[in-house]
């Protein structure tokens, strides 16, 4: 999937699902890149990922282990819509994709949002979806997304 | 929350879940004004009805009953995504909000929209997002939605 890199440099950065440890290899630490995420206990973190599991495959955190540094340098999420549209359709929802800037330049974040993708197709959904800011259009293109709509917000907190 | 109307006119435009039965009244012609949603058998809609009531409080399809003509005339849905950012946040996703041309110019929309977010709110719910063309940005700043990102999406059929 990724242009260059020597088969060594594939094995060191494999795409895998979330384990419960990844909490102490900075996967908190990599999501705050993203937006507010302090304070997350390590048993609202286990209580979290049990009631994400509970969902199957239609929820799946991935992330990317730097097996050098022993830390998740790469993560992105999935969860599986139903609707009755589309004859009883499923929409792949991507969120929460971010890499560490310490692991740029490698293409790690299109191998996460591959992993994404893939998933939703074998699960059986019509099509994919994210939001993201036009800063981030470029990358998302690259990855074989389009624009399409616009995302409009409402905020309690 | 709408203005005008008579007390007779509120009863008679309630929001309320969605039923088993309202596939009779309507529904799916009703969705159909959205995108492609033909062929849904009665079992299909039972299983997805069934499958969707399993995850309770956190997904909600309601729908608008004009108790006059006995058919839906408004609907939209929300499903509560649980997330590890924001301190183990949730967030409400807003989807097919849709109202028959029928009824239009008496609000349904709003009310629906309102519905929706009120029960985001009620489940603890950080923020809510939707996605819609720009044509109905207008319609979902009135519902007091705020534009934020854009939507980019995959499809693979």
């Amino acid at each position: 999937m990724q242009s260059g890199g020597s088969s060594n440099e594939e094995d060191k950065f494999q795409v895998r699902k979330l384990e419960i440890s990844d909490k102490s290899k900075g996967f908190i630490e990599l999501l705050q890149q993203l937006s507010v995420c302090d304070s997350v206990s390590d048993k609202q973190f286990e209580e979290r990922f049990q009631e994400l599991r509970s969902h199957g495959d239609d929820h799946l955190v991935c992330v990317i282990e730097d097996h050098h540094s022993g830390k998740i340098v790469a993560t992105g999420s999935m969860f599986i819509e139903k609707k009755f549209l589309r004859n009883c359709g499923k929409v792949g929802h991507i969120e929460d994709v971010v890499v560490d800037p310490s692991a740029r330049g490698m293409q790690l974040g299109k191998k996460v949002v591959g992993f994404l993708t893939d998933h939703a197709q074998a699960m059986g959904c019509y099509k994919v979806i994210l939001d993201c800011s036009l800063d981030n259009k470029g990358f998302y293109e690259k990855c074989g997304l389009k624009q399409k709509e616009i995302q409009m917000t409402m905020y309690f907190v």
